[in-house]
């Protein structure tokens, strides 16, 4: 039964709209970034990248703005995010299991030894994606940059 | 973009297989069980279940025994296996981002801030269904059954 080789697995959407915020909190404040740039620096399709941008600033996340002086942008919200408000703002909540989620009700709940498991398996997974803030991250980001590991220097992404 | 909205979730075989692992485990040991009976204990659609435990009984973790003393038993590896070997014999490796995935050589591993988080949110979920013993899970279940609070007394799933 190994068809399901991404279980538990994030989305690829996530996975980029994660890298799109670090870097984005890397630049210069009100310094916009146009797609392709953004395309490059996290190794997103561009098309796929442009709708992951969408959700991302109707989440509240970064700013789009149209014309001469167009671009993303990341907003304060968004620096402060988390890399788990980051993940939801595209995959909607995560659980590990649908016994977790709000308001489900597992008839198995109070006594299923597996459903403690599975709320400690959670939190401990939440617990780090909670403490990952796109402004910290972005720090290490362009210290990475500043002794040229990162994808601006090396374009091999 | 909330269309995934099983980002990061266990699939239901999987959680089916955690489900019957346990309660074979509960059983007293040479002890078969039919599975009309595992598909009630678990709330799974036998025809469903009857493909986990398939699963279950090539990854060696089950004994899947024809004929008129027929039935599923669970062996001694069974029984010593934690909720990972049991979800990973379903699902196979578990990784929760693709850059995780061994062999994989994404180009940001080296420097990319979120692949160190994603390693330290793998790890410490890991850490807790590495230590979940299906054994030790179902002498907790057992304790529910005596309280009354396991299906085989509800009936409800």
């Amino acid at each position: 039964m190994e068809s399901s080789a991404s279980s538990m697995q994030l989305t690829r959407a996530a996975d980029y709209a994660v890298r799109v915020m670090i870097h984005l909190a890397t630049l210069p404040e009100n310094e916009r970034a146009l797609l392709p740039a953004l395309a490059e620096a996290t190794g997103a399709p561009s098309s796929f990248l442009s709708k992951v941008l969408q959700a991302l600033s109707r989440a509240g996340l970064v700013l789009s703005r149209r014309g001469h002086l167009g671009g993303f942008e990341i907003v304060e919200r968004g620096r402060k995010a988390s890399m788990r408000e980051v993940i939801e703002a595209i995959d909607g909540p995560v659980f590990l299991n649908v016994c977790l989620i709000d308001g489900m009700s597992c008839n198995r709940k109070s006594w299923c030894p597996a459903h403690k498991v599975w709320e400690k398996a959670q939190a401990a997974m939440m617990q780090i994606l909670d403490s990952a803030i796109i402004a910290d991250l972005a720090i290490q980001d362009a210290g990475a940059e500043t002794t040229g590991q990162s994808p601006l220097h090396t374009l091999s992404q």
